[in-house]
């Protein structure tokens, strides 16, 4: 738990207009809402959910997310699950490869840790080298036997990590039974690019191109007589066909917790539930310029990674376009194309909310995320989170 | 200062090849060298150099230049100020607005506090409005008349904050004349768009023109009988401009320590010193597909608002193009226009040294920053800065 710092945003119980910025804010109704509407999409769907923490990094979040019937939680990085277990969160998936002798042993003991507590953690591969290294690590850390899952991962037609399809996973799978202290535990089958291809209809031949990949390779494994405990992947782009797949048992979405810019610019599928923005980036104007006002979040408080954020909820007559002021500062002007033709501008002092393009690398900017609650004008702060795993790259 | 946790990259006296990944790292002897140059170039032009610190965040480097000759330091944030000063940085300017009333308690605080220790705070302002609040921040303090130094920021050209050259510069100065508690320092006119122009005539040209609106502002004061104590500004793209001008009395860069791949583009003026890149992010592959590497650093671990890192140091037949591989991945391919002809790529578990794009953002993504001496083969950790200000966004 990091020590709350002079320059903390807000405290437990204040007014939201007293909240300072730039600050990140959870508007904590809507991100309730969006937990109930995965909770029950996953149950209809009859499939495990494992959202991604690498959006929130929050082990207070992630327990939320269990009391509604999360299974566990994906991470990327080592030291993410780290962070997350010191905060008491006993079930996690490293969905991503992990090579360095330093890390594994790392990862070796969280996996002790865990099994320990009555807990898992889980880990992708993709190749011989990789089993062999984590086999030596969890050898070497005198682990009992099969107390990390491995899941082989599969490149799906992203491109990026992951083992071809067909037999190239099955030998892997086989490498991971050979060795006692491992337990093979599925394919991880996740495509990334797929989640932000604007059509619904893109998306759905995206992922039956992925489920031909996926199909080939459950074949080739019954071919082989090895049974394949778990396929899982998919994020809030896509899930809606690996969940209705039949062949998914787990989905790993992550950004339906906040939505971000990006994300709402994707055309909606009907069979998916709507998830609403629940983060801002809570902003002030500092300068009045000529046709321009100026506010406090620059790309220090917003990543631009996915394009810039959007202004929430203005009327048209108050549409302002914001740009890019460099690290520290926010451009804001009149919207004209979007009603605001008398040229408005807000004043200095007021506070803007920001809908940020990506929300995920927009956390790893800060060290806490304030639940806030009550709606902009009368509303309080409830509860603030700390961003445990807030650059956890290792 | 922070506790190190658990996943620090590197202790002091370790091997540079045992920093684990992604990992941010000091070439000591690169930044030694831009210290020492910037220092011998401010001396010969007769003017101050106030490094900016949003790059570094860190006291530990702050006083390193101070003992290289700086007069003190720019922060963009109040919270960056308090940072330094705990760390024992005693003369800071917040060259940017500050209006919310609850920060400028925090700056007038911070003033006594400095002023105390012999030290000055510095902050611009560009309305009366900025003025009359800062001023009322002070009085409520019970600071001591003079405790803070206050500059106009003019609008030289960027059109981001800041007031019109002219008569509108001496309205502001004499309003904060007419506050006992607030001294009259000077004018910040900084152009940021103006340093990243590529030919370095373009910058001349720009700088020319901010001249020309310094100059009008100049005219001004001396018509209405107003000294002026200080005209600071400059960054790293165009100082050799406004050090030379007989103008400037203080410059402001920070990029010049650590140098980026964007800043590393602008066509070199023969004017300037010849600045070393000498911040690196380490990073390594953890998996190998068809024709492509990936490596272990995405958009968490280093800023892309002014583009991807660049490799460094490796010869045509191994040169590799890195592509965004989302925010903890690198895409890593074969750089065949560049001499890469056999499709060579790294091996798993290799390591890569990448040039950030931008360097201060990139800072603000990490805890610490790894001092390395001796070069990547044979080197060693020689000491590890805490970056103090990360995330101090308020």
């Amino acid at each position: 738990m990091k020590s709350i710092p002079e320059s903390l945003q807000a405290l437990v119980g204040q007014a939201i207009k007293r909240i300072d910025t730039p600050a990140l804010v959870i508007d904590l109704d809507a991100m309730e809402r969006n937990i109930e509407r995965m909770a029950r999409f996953a149950q209809q769907h009859g499939v495990l959910w494992r959202p991604h923490a690498k959006l929130h990094k929050s082990a207070h979040i992630a327990l939320l997310l269990e009391q509604a019937g999360a299974c566990g939680h994906c991470v990327q990085k080592v030291s993410e699950a780290e962070a997350l277990a010191a905060g008491g969160v006993n079930n996690l998936f490293i969905s991503n490869q992990v090579v360095s002798p330093g890390k594994l042993e790392r990862v070796a003991r969280l996996a002790k840790t865990l099994y320990a507590r009555s807990g898992r953690l889980a880990i992708a591969v993709d190749s011989e080298e990789g089993i062999a290294r984590l086999a030596k690590a969890m050898q070497d850390a005198k682990a009992s036997n099969g107390a990390i899952d491995v899941l082989v991962e599969v490149n799906v037609g992203q491109n990026r990590c992951g083992v071809e399809p067909g037999a190239a996973a099955v030998a892997l799978a086989r490498a991971i039974l050979a060795q006692p202290t491992l337990r093979f535990a599925g394919l991880q089958a996740y495509h990334g690019g797929a989640q932000h291809l604007r059509s619904a209809q893109a998306r759905r031949e995206a992922i039956a191109q992925v489920l031909r990949h996926v199909n080939r390779t459950r074949h080739e494994f019954d071919a082989a007589g090895i049974a394949l405990p778990l396929i899982t992947g998919a994020g809030t782009g896509t899930m809606v066909n690996e969940a209705a797949s039949g062949v998914y048992g787990e989905i790993q979405p992550g950004s339906f917790l906040f939505m971000d810019a990006d994300y709402a610019a994707n055309e909606h599928d009907p069979a998916q539930p709507v998830f609403e923005h629940a983060l801002y980036v809570k902003t002030q104007v500092m300068s009045l310029g000529e046709g321009r006002a100026v506010c406090d979040a620059g790309h220090k408080a917003h990543a631009v990674d996915s394009g810039l954020p959007r202004l929430h909820a203005l009327p048209p007559e108050q549409a302002l376009r914001f740009e890019n002021g460099g690290d520290e500062h926010g451009l804001l002007y009149p919207a004209r194309e979007a009603g605001n033709t008398s040229g408005w501008l807000p004043a200095l002092g007021e506070t803007l909310w920001l809908i940020p393009g990506h929300c995920d690398p927009t956390v790893n900017l800060y060290d806490h995320l304030i639940g806030v609650r009550g709606g902009r004008l009368k509303g309080v702060v409830e509860r603030i989170f700390t961003v445990d795993g807030r650059g956890a790259l290792t």
